[in-house]
């Protein structure tokens, strides 16, 4: 049956190619996908499968119940997009300005879409339930996936598998792992408050530019020093700001960070860590601070059953002729949430476009549209290899 | 005769608040000072005395040539106004947005044009020559006094006097000193170089923001460990800014500064100083720099013969009650070309007004106006006492 | 047959506590280890097997060829001791002053020993060949197995197994992995010359302390920002020497460290970037420096398929309750050098004795014999496994 | 008188120089000044002047009553010696191993004797009391003054002058200040007690090396940010030790340095402000210090009326061709506290030798004996000045 599955999702390719091209013309920022939203309720509408709309905000989740015995699996593609200006210049480029799917989401649904198609075609043999997820805000947190999953709606689920179009993979290619595939992003803020004044009279006043500075130098210490030396861990500064005048002494310098890990104990470390060199810093010099640490969404964790079930589901598609365990991603994805409740596999579907090199969240971003049946195809693969375990 | 002299300045004070009042009200920033110079002019031409205009500049000097036999002294007073929004509530209130007499530049002047006045009237019994030298442009480099100085204008006098109303030295007090009094103040502006991106990614980028902070940790051992430690230097970082977003490296850091320094060998040393540590942290940091490093005025140092002259003479005056030797101010002057020059001294004469503390360059400063005939009189006194000399 | 030399085995135990305790009283330092090699030479001469001595150095080979077709494998022991003073209080206390086998060597050796007796029983159903592979100098860099492998004398084996007693593993588990599995481990030294002078005249110095102190801060960066946070590495500054009075400014500075690493593009990475911020700390000090970096042995890689071998042949001995795949140890060990040149796997044999919590090189440390034969068992069951694939 | 009284010190010279050879044959350490003392005892009872000996410790001072009327000045001399070898070739080199007169002081002992002889013969005409003041260990804190003072010894004087022979001055040259003349002196010692462990586990340790060295370039803030700028202050780091081997992560670092300041606000506040820093350094680096600063010698503040006195003798004597009033000297003297207790001045006679540049306590330090008279002419000069004020 897979074999015929596979033809019918590669004959759904124009119509699939069709979808996302629409979709990419009318993109909606993160939380408000309100017309996406209704766009893929239609579609399930016509095709007569029943859904559920606004689910943990403006979530779908359809589902087709097969009728074979069998598990319930969850299929999940995001359809958010980004306040991005597109600046490609294709016939499909985006017609709302200021936003753009710059990270492939308009695949994602079209992929899934074109999967509950086909899967409807097939619903008599079909063993098990399918729940076509399609989840909102995936690029803002707190994202989709958290309410989602906290609205109940994967509750009954035995398993949830979803993928990313990864536009600096070659077509072709799969990347998964067993473990952890991609790390916890976090966010922080630091405020020093030091006590301006002349800069002719350094004595008169505490630095907060210097005593920032010897923070950040400090820092570099909780990753050399202080974190197993087995263990990942990056702290970023992206941003340092303070002073207006050359010649004034600024009263406070704010610096602005991410922290990515893959293991919430060493998240935890760094904020313990960070916290004592912060304090440590305006003890030195007599200031006070401000500290905001915000966790983003925690790293993806891949269940090695599952994600076996994916490799070996991409190793009989004939368009995939790699399938790569990779080490983790630093990148962050709010599908964590699905397989900290449920078990599950995320993957990365190679779909590098000829003469296109630019990275996920770039106004020219673009994919090549042919790695969508590879996906339609991977996803369903694991689920048929998830019906027989 | 410098009793009667004394007295015909007291007279006068009427009109010097009236005239600085007139100037409060129509201030002119640096360079532009056009209509002041030709109020200034058009009250010499009134007078009687020669003059000359577009000095260096906007410059005006009128000389008037005693009846009796003595040196050729000048007397210096600066008439350009800032680039601030005057937000007093006084009925002299600049009527020209955004700029204001926020430094008693209106005051030097008008107490400089009561002087001429006065000795215009003893022109019989003078000894000697005094040019009433009006400079424009001292707020902002490279100032005013450079260009009158390599004019010629004063290759023949044989010293030259000057004074600051200072609203934070009380009123009947006068300040100077016997060598440095005010600090040379440059400014420098250091660009790090290094190589921006993902925030998750440190090792593939070259981290800006903390090769930057190193150097401002580090640019600290000048000051604490190459200067000679009874030498007097002051580095402030008065801005740094690097980076926009939370979660991407920043391509390059820019920090800001100012240098005070009350000797050329240590301004010197410490530009030698800064560049050796900027090319370090570059090497180190495998990034590159832009080094702009702008002197401003030199350091002004007193002549001591000229500076006891000025000390003496303000001892002779009733309304002085202490004349006060004081460790050199931080705050620069282009005054620092005259006396490079030519021997002299620069003082200041107490200022500060009941019931307002604003410092200079506030839009709330103001003066005490009977601070005006006092710099008169010690002017003019120690013009006497040098010519005794 | 494997049963059978299990049970043979287990019979040799007193004899190999025996031999254990013999070498336990007359240990020798690394590259001096005559009195051992000949001791080994005197059993196998007795044994009837024949074998090579000063085998790249003091090492000692001995070949066991079995009756039946089969490949060529070498099972590893070291036998130097270290130049510590024995503290424990037993009766097999080290009779040599100030040398003291003080990480199992001696285990290693009489448990090699014990499994050439056994195997020299069954030679005539013993399918290929075994090279038992006795090496001198592990302990001391350029170490023994470098010569022993450019001696040529294991060109022609088909794979190399090796064990460690380990002192802090608890007896009755194995610890393995299949790719990395000890660290490299390097030596570094710098030497930071400033100029020297009096305490109260910094001016007139280079101080290198405050020179080094920079550099050691800066040195954090290397882990925290230029290696891929996926990747391990360790730089720590063991010692930091300068300055004989509290008066004085220092002449030069001297710190020495260590660099841990598990990948050789990571090591030649940290040696530039160590280079880069040396150098950095120099042109900013205007300091000279030394900078001397000795490479230790490589990172211990096993090869998955011997690895594998290892841990099936484990898990069918009776005394192993655990077989654990491990996160690489940072410790170093110059058996790189054979899995570098051959297939094979080398792992931990838990030996922790009860009561004796003391570590490897410490002069009270102590292992538990009963390993002795578990190990023994593990590498013959290998190298059945090995040549049945 | 002078006139004579110049003109039989000079006379004196050649014993001036054998008692000076015979001293710097036979030095002594501080506080074991035994022979010493007893040697100067001696002298006085020869001479039939009446003295004290153990003031306050191994002083010995002896009073000239004159028979006219005047006031009561103490003239001081040091004679304790350093532990340091006497490397120099000359027929008067230390005879006492590992101690030489390395500092002068037996100059300044020989000078103060011939002077006692020479106004032992003017006793008649003397106006005032001269106390020839001898002490012992100004070269070892807390030194010998301060006892002296303590005794009550100069209670009753009116005035204390004093000398050091300076070999890096040119013969012929005083140097004096009005004002402050030496800096103050201490010591401090920072201990950070971190957590030592094996090199490659940075994570189970607090790198007290890391942490120390950190704080190292953070006290640079102290001078270049935190003291007043036009304010004098060094805080150097003489030594710092931390660890044995190269792989062990080491307990603690200890930091030892001295602090040179010449006003005591200043010394309080980097007290204070190194304090702060330390206990910064530790919260950031969860360890935890000891810090012990040990006040040493007060900065020599000289009298301004004294100075004077002293410059107007010196451009009295033929000998003296320059009298400089000179910045404050970084080093430190016990000096300091006879003019904290009453009147005074200290100065320093050049006594630079041709083609001996070595500096106050090099091994091979000498100087020209030229410079005692011209030390006795000055000092009892200043006597005479101050008797006639």
């Amino acid at each position: 049956m897979l074999e015929r599955i596979y033809k019918r999702i590669d004959e759904l390719y124009p119509e699939m190619v069709e979808r996302r091209r629409y979709l990419h013309q009318y993109p909606e920022v993160s939380f408000q996908e309100v017309k996406t939203a209704k766009y893929i309720a239609e579609f399930y509408e016509e095709l007569g499968i029943p859904y559920k709309t606004n689910v943990g905000g403006n979530g779908v989740i359809a589902t087709l119940k097969g009728n074979k015995p069998g598990r319930t699996v969850a299929i999940r593609a995001d359809f958010d997009a980004l306040p991005i200006q597109d600046e490609k210049d294709v016939e499909y480029k985006s017609k709302i300005n200021g936003v753009m799917h710059a990270c492939g989401h308009d695949g994602h649904t079209a992929t899934l879409l074109a999967l509950a198609k086909t899967m409807k075609e097939y619903q008599e043999e079909l063993p098990g339930t399918i729940e076509f997820l399609h989840q909102h805000a995936e690029e803002l947190g707190p994202g989709g996936a958290k309410p989602i999953v906290e609205s109940g709606a994967i509750d009954h689920v035995d398993a949830v598998f979803g993928t990313h179009l990864w536009a600096t993979t070659p077509l072709g290619k799969l990347e998964i792992s067993r473990d952890v595939f991609m790390a916890g992003a976090d966010r922080f803020e630091i405020t020093i408050c030091g006590k301006g004044g002349h800069g002719a009279y350094p004595h008169e006043t505490r630095d907060s530019i210097v005593i920032a500075s010897q923070l950040v130098t400090e820092i570099q210490q909780i990753v050399s020093r202080r974190i197993d030396p087995l263990e990942t861990a990056v702290i970023t500064i992206g941003s340092f700001h303070a002073g207006e005048a050359f010649n004034v002494i600024a009263d406070s310098a704010k610096i602005v960070g991410t922290v990515r890990h893959i293991n919430t104990d060493i998240q935890k470390q760094i904020m313990e860590e960070m916290e004592k060199m912060i304090r440590g810093a305006c003890v030195s010099g007599d200031a006070t601070y401000k500290f905001n640490y915000i966790k983003g969404y925690p790293p993806v964790v891949n269940h090695e059953e599952e994600a076996i079930l994916v490799m070996e589901a991409g190793k009989d598609i004939e368009q995939i002729h790699t399938v790569e365990e990779v080490k983790p991603s630093m990148g962050g994805e709010d599908f964590a949430y699905y397989t900290i409740a449920k078990p599950g596999a995320f993957f990365f579907t190679g779909a590098q476009k000829e003469g296109n090199t630019y990275p996920h969240h770039h106004p020219k971003f673009d994919f090549d549209e042919r790695a969508m049946p590879i996906a339609a195809k991977t996803l369903i693969g694991a689920y048929f290899a998830f019906q027989q375990k």
